[in-house]
């Protein structure tokens, strides 16, 4: 296939695959998944976003190869991570009369891509199913590694299943529709993955943060290696009993901005992960850990990428210290009581801390808001 | 401990567990529970029936060993394998800031450990849990084995995860208020296990029928064979893509016959099972495979057990022949249209057909209903 640009190999054993990268890949699916999975069904789960700008190209490329398919349309956004809409996709799955050895096709964002996997890992106790991500926050980071789940009104993602998709097949094609907003969210995670252990590639995303915006051949090279970076990870450390909470970096202190904004518009998941990363790194080095300069230096590049870097950036009023510090504790990082972090060395430096003294962390805050 | 009177061993390497079969274990559960899984704590989910009737002594046990517990009392029923309390069991894990190293006990008949598996199997990505079931059902089948789930509008089990349990803890006396009719349901289990590939218990259920009914020690004996021979099958085929299927002999027709009786107390599920066992002999008769005789000394066996044997038993007015052909073309033994049946060439000689023609099948039944 001449559009395959970069493959990632996630060498799991018998949950082996491949993660292909390329322009207009989503125009070969078709052909793909047939010569990869003969005689399958396909049940495509999408939202409605993408469902208007891309699923009409990956209907005619399966149409074109013959495959049978039929389609899910849920509602965008991150409240579709829910009991209601879980059932809805796997009732609809079921209704389609889907069998074990059929895929489903995840197409879309995070969103999508955790629920129609947590979807495959329920129906029938377990399906096979292929992630086609069309944000560059899913490219990059929650299509790779099997992570799958729905949020909780007890906290984000605290329900699911680690259920590895069969292949994903990332165009880069689709992210011309996704907007600028949501393409800076997303490249919060690239950032990440400089920041926890690569700081060669943090140096190298300063030299082409502008081709990777503008979309010349680095945006294909640096969703390459986040996604070997992610597979590493994942190889390492599937279901996430160690280093694998690495790749949390920025997402307590996210993730605790994230509900007080009510997981909605006001903030979007790779800008609360802009924020934490920033407050992880002037934490850090409050505590003598790392060199204040590379908080600097961190802001400085989420800044040009148009990322909010402060807590006075996050629109409307924060909640109180409190309120952050109880979502912090309610954050699924927690153990017997004690605060697990991400903390730093510095860029490229990331460690596990896993008695942060609840205490330092709220005076810390206090101080942020300024 | 002296009350452990069989160890069936379940070898699956990193999810190897235990069985324990013996005579008031309940008694000893929270010592068994802190000397195996020191450091953890409890949340123990179960129906109504089972908080009146073992609950306490659980309670007390686990008090006895110091161990710190919650409790979540869901309604008795088969409708409780439902989204709506799959997800209050769900919730109710995350509101007592259970956490990934906890364990969730189910205490209860197969609906409680179906569900309360399955709940342990997604929340937080999964918790440990230990299966304490307190029917004859649950001690020889649904306890043992991994398969965790709730049902779907589209058929029974059709949501779910396989999640092998960290231990099972079975606890003859449990069975003491137990009531006959769902002891005989339980029992038609046991039988299922004769007619798979072993007549030599069969034989041994004819003559030690009366006292397993009447609980003498061939009871304990008997709950450990079954565990024992589910173990075996499930070590070959863990996610049921071969041989496991053998364990649903009957159970397509008796699934058709629960759905047609509204999963209600006019059919258990067991009763279910024996219909459907004898049906599945009948029909493999009727098609030459299977000598008739071997029918007529299953269903004088079920019949002293106090089972149907019969469509005309079934309470109520059956739907037509062509409604439970529908139920079986749903059941999930189907595979591309065709239908999948074991069948069986006489008592302990069950096999998978994966041809049955569907005509045939309905004539069968268009005759049985007399
Ligand atoms: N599973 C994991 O390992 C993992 C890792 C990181 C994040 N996540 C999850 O991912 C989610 C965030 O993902 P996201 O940022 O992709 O959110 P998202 O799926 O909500 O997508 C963002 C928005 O962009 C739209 N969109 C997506 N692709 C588009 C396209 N090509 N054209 C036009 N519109 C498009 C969507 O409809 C949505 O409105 C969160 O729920 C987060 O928890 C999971
Ligand atoms: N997972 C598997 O491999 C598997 C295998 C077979 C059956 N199943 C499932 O098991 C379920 C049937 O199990 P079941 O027959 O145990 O049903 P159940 O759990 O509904 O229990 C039957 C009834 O007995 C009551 N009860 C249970 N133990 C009691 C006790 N000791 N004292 C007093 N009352 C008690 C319950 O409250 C309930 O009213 C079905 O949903 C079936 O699909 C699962
Ligand atoms: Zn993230
Ligand atoms: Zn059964």
């Amino acid at each position: 296939m001449a559009n395959i640009a970069h493959t990632v190999h996630v060498g799991l054993g018998d949950r082996a695959y491949d993660i292909l990268i390329g322009d207009r890949l989503l125009d070969d699916a078709g052909a793909l998944l047939a010569e990869r999975f003969p005689g399958r069904r396909y049940g495509i789960i999408t939202d409605d976003n993408v469902a208007k700008a891309q699923l009409p190209r990956l209907l005619a490329s399966l149409d074109a190869a013959g495959l049978q398919h039929s389609e899910i349309v849920l509602p965008a956004g991150e409240s579709t991570k829910s009991w209601d809409l879980l059932g809805q996709a796997v009732e609809g799955i079921l209704a389609a009369r889907l069998e074990r050895g059929d895929l489903i096709i995840a197409l879309g964002g995070g969103v999508i891509g955790d629920l129609a996997g947590f979807a495959s890992a329920i129906a029938r106790r377990g399906m096979g199913f292929v992630q086609m991500p069309t944000s560059l926050l899913a490219q990059v980071d929650s299509s790779v590694g099997g992570k799958t789940g729905i949020n909780s009104p007890h906290g984000k993602n605290l329900i699911g299943a680690f259920h590895q998709p069969k292949l994903v097949l990332a165009d880069l094609s689709t992210l011309d529709t996704l907007s600028p907003r949501q393409f800076a969210s997303g490249y919060a995670e690239v950032v990440k993955y400089g920041l926890i252990d690569d700081e060669a590639f943090f140096f190298w995303l300063e030299e082409n943060q502008a081709e990777i915006f503008a979309g010349g051949p680095a945006r294909g090279e640096a969703i390459a290696r986040c996604c070997a970076h992610k597979a590493r990870v994942v190889l390492e450390d599937e279901t996430e009993l160690g280093v694998r909470a690495l790749l949390n970096l920025g997402h307590t202190f996210g993730h605790a901005l994230e509900k007080d904004t009510g997981y909605s518009d006001r903030l979007l998941h790779g800008e609360g992960v802009a924020v934490g990363m920033v407050l992880a790194h002037g934490f850090s080095a409050r505590q003598g850990l790392a060199p204040s300069q590379d908080t600097g230096r961190i802001v400085a590049h989420l800044k040009k990428a148009g990322l909010p870097t402060t807590l006075a950036e996050v629109p409307g009023t924060l909640g109180s210290t409190e309120a952050l510090m109880a979502a912090i504790a309610q954050d699924k990082k927690v153990s017997r009581g004690a605060l697990t972090f991400i903390l730093t060395r510095g860029i490229g430096r990331a460690f596990i801390e896993k008695n942060v003294d609840p205490k330092a962390v709220s005076s810390f805050l206090d101080d942020m808001r300024g």
